[in-house]
């Protein structure tokens, strides 16, 4: 599944980039410690500066680009590497996960955001997804919803939170959500974000799921947005942005099935300023999102003082394996050998090595049987349960006679008919035409 | 690099296998904390375990061959991934780095020991590495080394460190650092590694010498071997796997210059129990050891009850890296695109987008410009920083005519003779014949 990505990455003519996992805390939590609300592993460091595991493959890239001012523009690079989280475990949900990054820094080209776009669909399709849906939206036209709105800017996170939850919660429960009331007295700056009741007046609310109603075709849904926002200011840009990443993906043949524009889409994260994608696998729903990305202008600035545009997205690999799995997409083999080198005669090793070491240098990965000694039949199930397809049998009958016996296992391990005596110097064309 | 290795790995049968950078502390220390010396990175773990990060991948392995009883045996695996050792950093010693581990779980046998061996010569070689050594020992041959000098076997781990050194130190070295006498009234048994001093009597050291002096071809050490040891219980086992090892090895044809029976190899780590492997490339010996392992037959059994047999070994990536570079074994390449799709005329991006498209589709990695506005040569220049060899040029003439221009990179980026115009339709067909 890695290689296959790895392969769709690289067309595109994205580099390679490893970081270390651990990072100096100020580098994730921003310079006043506000800027994630990720629960965070700490370390013990040896030196007592607070240091600790990376939560996300952007932040450490944004350190990076901020550290080497020679590194092309644009840069585009993929990254595959653990990710630690120190929230609860659940289902699905693992402290230490996988994650392939794809990112463009250095141009605020709708071009970048069409791309990461499209390496989606073409990650999707290689891996043999049929039927999946890239959602996207734009934090520019959520931003002027929530000035639209009359909501104040410090709880638009929390907003868009409760927007992405629309399709578990319904409309009805996300203007529940919206207008819950916290305890009195309490002030919800103050308290950590998922305990953060937002109390907005009913107008506001309404204001809300009247924008999460645009519905309707790609077309349709960028006029209404257009009248929704009628001529406040910002907004356009937001929308201007959709209608350039519509078109690209127009022109870049993406059937128009696998791509909508949906105004619920928010993503949690606080760093997001653009374009923001989503993508769902239509069979297998269940999963979440399983590549998910968007645009992060002012996260390099961070480090840099100066802002770099950036736009990218992240593959969440345990989650798409589980899904490939749940899909029957993946098959999982026990073992790469295609051949077992069984052992009859034990004082023999040394024949057997040689056998073996022919077979590899042909080409064709193989194994010696290695177990405690034991009859043939016991090595024969080893080599049937690991699924390997042949085994090459030799005793002292065989090194005399110069030949060799190989046997097909997987389709019939009792059936002797399936076994073929052979000169020991045709063993290498003939296990080729039997595997072929 | 790593796609080769994995390709060796994969020939032999071996099966990835990831384990989770997070352990709890206790199987990385052992259950009295004395079984490993190594500084480890601990976490503050959100439940108040102690937990930490795996500073090998041996570990993380027989924990989890004891923790999954169902596992084939042998049970063959790879693992290429970081390791996290929090003592002080030096040139070319990292506080994060890349181990890339095989390992055979489950068999005595010495063909296993024989195919590490094995698997080290077929990756170096893989990797183009024209001259190299493997220098291999055994541990219970040390083991009687230890007994027959009258050496506590409590230190039995910091002599070995020794021998290690003698290249370093030479022979007379090695005797002085065996003889060292500690500060009068200190416990070296309570003291850290790295600083106890032996202070063996001169009749321990010189047995010691005398077993380093033990030199020649393999079959000559073997047989200086014998004589040493006389008749000493034990030591017999382990010259019977040298051999073992030695005939398995001229089994599979490998060259015996390729390796050697070196007495002074030993490994500084606590659990390995019988042959021991190093790695030196003889170009770049100053990279130390890339490619080191051993058996450690009584690993597992720490966190099962039972020993399981298993040996292996471990390339240092980055040192591998590192020297593989400084042998020019290794191209680095700025990006894997081969065309770079120019922009003339910034208000068709859609039709640019459009032409990198069919290029990927035709399986050639191709980047769009995607940089500032710039007059079309400084996109050549980008493309020619990125040694992309070829560059798409088509502006609104070119679109009426329905053709497009190719241009040569590498060679002369000024050489305007070194650009073709052909028809739109001819581009696929034309981009694979020039790079072919």
């Amino acid at each position: 599944m890695i290689a296959t990505i790895r392969s769709v990455y690289e067309l595109y003519g994205f580099v390679p980039l490893d970081t270390p996992a651990i990072e100096w805390l100020p580098v994730l939590t921003g310079q006043y410690g506000g800027q994630t609300d990720m629960d965070i592993f700490t370390l013990k460091d040896p030196d007592g500066e607070p240091a600790a595991l990376r939560f996300d493959l952007t932040v450490p890239l944004a350190r990076v680009v901020a550290m080497y001012p020679d590194l092309p523009r644009p840069f585009k690079r993929y990254h595959v590497a653990p990710v630690w989280r120190a929230d609860k475990p659940a289902p699905g949900r693992f402290r230490e996960f996988l994650q392939f990054d794809a990112d463009i820094v250095g141009t605020s080209s709708m071009a970048a955001d069409t791309e990461i776009i499209a390496i989606m669909y073409d990650t999707l399709s290689a891996l043999g997804v049929q039927r999946f849906i890239i959602r996207f939206s734009n934090r520019k036209v959520l931003n002027r919803l929530i000035q639209k709105a009359g909501i104040d800017p410090f709880f638009a996170v929390d907003v868009f939170r409760i927007l992405d939850k629309v399709e578990k919660l319904s409309l009805d429960g996300v203007k529940e959500e919206l207008m819950r009331q916290g305890e009195p007295g309490v002030d919800q700056r103050e308290i950590v974000a998922s305990a953060r009741c937002l109390g907005l007046p009913e107008s506001s609310a309404d204001t809300v799921l009247n924008f999460l109603k645009i519905r309707g075709n790609n077309d349709e849904v960028l006029k209404q947005l257009s009248e929704f926002f009628d001529d406040l200011a910002g907004a356009r840009e937001g929308i201007q942005e959709l209608a350039a990443i519509l078109q690209g993906l127009r022109s870049l043949e993406i059937p128009e099935d696998r791509y909508t524009i949906d105004l619920s889409i928010a993503r949690g994260l606080l760093y997001y300023t653009g374009p923001v994608f989503e993508t769902s696998l239509l069979d297998a729903e269940r999963f979440g999102s399983v590549f998910s990305g968007g645009r992060f202008d002012r996260l390099i600035g961070r480090f840099l003082g100066e802002d770099v545009p950036a736009t990218g997205a992240s593959i969440g690999v345990d989650r798409l394996l589980a899904a490939l799995e749940a899909l029957d997409l993946i098959k999982s083999q026990p073992t790469p050998a295609q051949v077992l080198v069984t052992i009859l005669d034990w004082n023999r090793m040394n024949d057997y090595l040689q056998i073996v070491g022919e077979i590899r240098r042909a080409g064709i990965p193989a194994e010696l049987y290695m177990g405690e000694k034991a009859p043939i039949g016991k090595q024969l199930q080893y080599a049937n349960r690991q699924s390997i397809p042949l085994a090459v049998i030799a005793g002292p009958k065989e090194f005399t006679a110069g030949t060799v016996t190989v046997k097909e296992l997987l389709r019939a391990l009792e059936d002797t008919s399936k076994q073929t005596s052979i000169e020991r110097k045709q063993l290498i064309p003939f296990i080729r035409q039997m595997l072929s």
